[in-house]
């Protein structure tokens, strides 16, 4: 089949079509395969799946909005809903690295004071130095809002300890308590496998 | 922290973004954490990433539209981009299952005719009959185009397998000679790893 004729045939996809896939295949967790089968879906399902989809889409984009206060992802309320909300403990602030960590604290549904979300981990790689963690910004607040604890809920890499270890540092003294998450053996968690650091962490921490 | 005054508070997340991740998360590939982890990135790079792929899924969306004479998806054109190419063959048609299978050809650059995209294989658990296969419309189709050759490129599963011999079998005897793709060692394979179907299909089509 192949002829010199049909040679500058190439690739008749709608270049619409083609750039929404290339733009998908960029997200975190997908790929040009994955992107392409999710586009194809999407267009297979024009009324049931891709109009919701952009209507959401569309909703949150012109109403997503960063908290003030604590940096958190909401819609259409300036200050967000966890700030906002009267309920909580103005008194306890729990500091954590970026907005999906925040959710997935919020899932647990275990703590119920308020949240600071860093713009980084200190990371000399990166280049990313103090005034990424907006500790300032958050004194003000501690004193302002009387809190009593802050609780630091970083990962236990090399940067969330490093910046663990800073965050501590910089409140120390200053009348506030600060606290870390535990280390140990996390649940359904069998000894066998664990790491020699976790273990040596439960070992060190047992009570 | 676990307080009775505290239950009530449940989920502070933003409903608009909360349904997002749940559409996202029902896409082929993607589940509920890869989809959080999706939806995120795009909150977080609004201008970079959001924006540009909201205004191409409305340019697709509203543009996107089905080809009447083979079923391919293309935006803009009402006939597709492959079918008003004057360029490209209309003696020779190739039936493909979907419009992925339509774009994975069309990728290889091997093939310069046309297409006919199935509604769906034959499938009696699924209650797919011959009428999914529009063979009647590529009937006149043949005739108004006087169509030589049809290639049958369907997966080499049960279903795709009998619909190749279904629709053999329809043409028989119209002048119209129809051929399937070949089966074989796919390119890279290891004849150690190849299952035992593939291997008899490679000996006995050997030449």
């Amino acid at each position: 089949m192949r002829s010199n004729d049909f040679s500058k045939i190439k690739n008749n996809m709608s270049p619409d079509i083609e750039s929404l896939i290339q733009k998908f295949s960029r997200l975190p967790g997908l790929g040009p395969r994955s992107a392409r089968r999710m586009v194809i879906h999407l267009l297979r399902n024009r009324e049931q799946s891709m109009e919701p989809i952009l209507t959401n889409l569309e909703q949150v984009y012109k109403n997503v909005k960063i908290c003030p206060i604590c940096s958190n992802i909401d819609t259409f309320t300036d200050v967000c809903s966890i700030c906002s909300d009267g309920r909580r403990r103005k008194d306890i602030v729990c500091i954590v690295e970026n907005v999906s960590d925040l959710w997935a604290i919020e899932r647990t549904s275990c703590f119920f004071g308020q949240y600071h979300v860093l713009k980084g981990l200190l990371s000399s790689l990166d280049g990313r130095g103090p005034e990424f963690l907006k500790l300032d910004e958050l004194q003000d607040r501690c004193r302002e809002n009387g809190v009593t604890e802050l609780i630091i809920a970083l990962s236990a890499t090399v940067e969330g300890q490093t910046t663990d270890h800073y965050i501590k540092n910089f409140f120390k003294n200053k009348n506030i308590k600060t606290t870390s998450l535990a280390h140990g053996i996390p649940m359904g968690g069998e000894l066998d496998y664990l790491d020699d650091g976790t273990l040596f962490a439960a070992f060190s921490a047992r009570g």
